[in-house]
């Protein structure tokens, strides 16, 4: 059950893109990067003009025979660039994704959000619902994810299951809900019994993956409101004598912050409830982070807690406009999550374009009165908040997110629509039984645009049809139909 | 050159969703729709189960045999939904979807949009780019647009050209622009030579689609700021002697707003410039309107002017979130438009979702005050403006945007993906070289969703792969390779 190991060594070949720094692209043409049989980077050579050079560069120093070498060259026009991370995503909600009517957060939660949780207890559509979400995310690039399953014991290490057989990089919550919950669907048996079961599972995944390099577990205490405060300190003591992951919701929407604040009242402020249970840690993810105090960027800054950032969700239920600038002024560390499905798009880079969306329009009041706003992010910041970003939000920061050489080789290969002459001289033809648009996705490439132009109609205008292959940690992951051919 | 007449009447069976009013959508399944040789609608049968007992009750009525017609029924989860109508597009700024950097109005104006329109007076280019963008546009359900061309009238003409031969509805407008416009790129010689060359496009379109069925001239000054007052004038007489379409922009952004006070300052406000112009009719088209004063939203409703409102642009530009629901609540009747290149997406589909988004932003405000805001748009609201709404704008109402008797077949046919079994299943075999997603598109559909959810899972996360066919007055103009098998 354990991660396979790799057959042969790989060497990628052709144009690498990638994040040097929150606002700045590093752009390596006719460049060569070496992958071994760990799925480690293990050398970068990045002038070499075609395979053969780039075998004869790096073969005798790497001990490698040609004949233990996959090699694959990129063509014309694609380029690798990092996986995507998935800072937060609901795996059970994923069929309700798009299904939120006018709600918002509180209303939402009973009327859609309950109910398709409590029903994948059924493992049947459990297996069929999880099954999906993994295929999907993968064929968005995301190499991993923060998942949050929900209260079944047996549904959630399903979902770990699956992630470990199709290679996914995830960290799976149970998630931990003792009050305020609908009868239907509630952490039952007091503090030990929501232990006992959060246990379970980690144990599960402690089996099937010693190592965690694949799968891992992480503590999920759903929000403050869902959980009773035993139930929390039991959590912040595990989570400190295992020293394991922590992720939780916080400041999302005003209606659930006045409640935290009638539920806590001794607290100072939302965040410090959290922290009073000792559940804001460096490995603590916390999703939103909308409508923080100074007091509580703070705070989450001090004890360093992360911020998966989810625009997509953020926008549909109303919620707020996340100051994501703000928030790395302060020296918070921030990730993208599509937070299926209060976001409505399980797509990594629907949430980075979401991001840029979302930064505007906090921009606006200040643009309304002729004021210049630092708010605005850029389509390099926000695929840095989609790749680096957010693998220091998961802790991954030192094995994933760029190319170097020591970090584990979690990419994906993108390709563009490249509109050809013959494409343009069609369309006066006289049509026979309409038109056929062959499918490299939407990204229209004429030939003029440069590089940094190319990446922004990817940003803006991407979908999975440009994501052509994905791998983690080596293994490829998921590969698109028509790329062999195109 | 003229339209082409189909060779046979049409039967569609299968279930239809079209708008009933602005909030409500109808579901008519196990329906049939008759199209006759002309492309209208001649007979909707609500109740009909089959296409044998469509025929049965239908042709003697119409006097049809079965030799003459071609018969099409919907599969298992298709549905027929009418063609989007985009109220505002630039053609030539295409190439430029998504490219507009941290920039905006003005300053992307001069540093991405002249140049690249000027750039398409070359007639090899203007070709490649204006077939793309008819091309695009149809695939993603636009059967109705009104086009900015650029200042050149042989590349509007052109244009004109593309979108017949593609039989594509269109509008098409060469640019007007005598003022503040770059040197490269401005409409020289005087308020004469910008009628003169105006009238030149006018006459073609007359020529080649004598009845304007398909394609027809649109007078287009630019913006106020971009048209000297006699140019104005004059194309204000034009637009009143021949009862021509007009199209603008309006309010888009506080700097372009600050500029035309600046250059009319007896001007009461911005729309009342165009009023003293005569551009302000019941055929008129405003771009944005943003940043309306409540005086200009009464004289835009008091003149019988229409607004496109383009969420994906004023939110890329941070120009400002539109207030539709106001607009409305005035009788200003509004239709949606991609903008592009303001608006990075070609997809009307996308305009309405991220019409969707924009009202939520507008919304925040309020529902952080704990109040309920009104600004607040539905699913079925925002299709209501891709349809209904927008052929309103474009003075098309009583032809396209519904499926009524006496209307035209303006159509598409929307497939979505289901998910079976066999798909769940497969994610936890052993892979041998990735996993592949047969292109069915990105929304699931599980089975047990409503179908106000399958439509609200379209309006989220649907895209081009989801028309599966489009037809414009009964001509199929676009099928999807796929579509034949899947």
């Amino acid at each position: 059950m354990a991660p396979p190991t790799l057959h042969k060594n790989q060497l990628f070949v052709g144009t690498f893109i990638h994040s040097k720094s929150l606002n700045q692209l590093d752009y390596l043409h006719d460049a060569a990067v070496a992958i071994d049989k760990s799925g480690k980077i293990v050398a970068i050579e990045p002038q070499c003009c075609d395979q053969g050079k780039a075998a004869e560069m790096l073969y005798p120093k790497l001990g490698w025979g040609a004949a233990d070498v996959e090699v694959r060259a990129c063509e014309e026009g694609q380029f690798f660039f990092p996986g995507f991370v998935d800072t937060h995503i609901h795996a059970p909600q994923y069929p309700n994704a798009g299904i939120f009517g006018n709600s918002t957060l509180l209303d939402w939660l009973n009327k859609y959000t309950f109910p398709m949780e409590a029903s994948l207890a059924a493992s049947t559509r459990a297996r069929r619902v999880y099954g999906q979400v993994v295929r999907r995310t993968l064929s968005h690039g995301t190499t991993a994810a923060a998942y949050y399953a929900t209260i079944d014991v047996a549904a959630t290490n399903l979902l770990a299951d699956l992630c470990l057989a199709a290679g996914q990089r995830a960290f799976v919550g149970r998630v931990c809900m003792d009050r305020l919950a609908p009868d239907y669907y509630i952490d039952e048996g007091g503090p030990d019994a929501v232990l006992a079961r959060t246990q379970e599972t980690i144990d599960h995944m402690r089996r099937i993956d010693p190592q965690g390099d694949i799968v891992a577990p992480i503590l999920t205490p759903r929000f403050a409101p869902a959980c009773t405060p035993e139930t929390m300190a039991a959590l912040g003591r595990l989570a400190s004598e295992e020293d394991l992951r922590v992720q939780t919701h916080l400041s999302e929407n005003v209606g659930e912050i006045a409640l935290v604040c009638e539920l806590f009242p001794d607290a100072a402020d939302y965040a410090s409830v959290y922290d009073g249970f000792g559940l804001l840690t460096p490995r603590t993810v916390l999703a939103h982070a909308v409508h923080l105090s100074e007091a509580e960027a703070a705070l989450i800054k001090k004890r360093g807690a992360k911020v998966a950032h989810c625009p997509c969700s953020n926008s549909a239920l109303t919620s707020g406009e996340c100051r994501v600038r703000w928030l790395l002024d302060r020296g918070v560390a921030v990730g993208l999550g599509t937070d299926v499905s209060g976001g409505y798009s399980a797509s990594v880079l629907e949430a980075a374009r979401l991001a840029c969306l979302v930064s505007r329009h906090l921009a606006m009041p200040y643009n309304a009165q002729g004021d210049a706003s630092r708010a605005t992010l850029s389509v390099e910041e926000v695929l840095h908040l989609a790749t680096r970003g957010g693998a220091a939000v998961l802790g991954l920061d030192r094995k994933v997110g760029g190319f170097e050489v020591g970090m584990e080789w979690d990419a994906q290969l993108i390709g563009l629509n490249m509109v050809d002459d013959h494409d343009a001289a069609d369309i006066d033809m006289e049509k026979k039984s309409g038109d056929v648009v062959d499918d490299g996705g939407n990204v229209d490439i004429f030939g003029w645009e440069k590089w940094d132009e190319r990446i922004a109609k990817w940003v803006y205008n991407g979908d999975d049809r440009n994501t052509k292959m994905v791998w983690v940690k080596g293994r490829l992951v998921h590969q698109r139909a028509s790329s062999a051919s195109s």
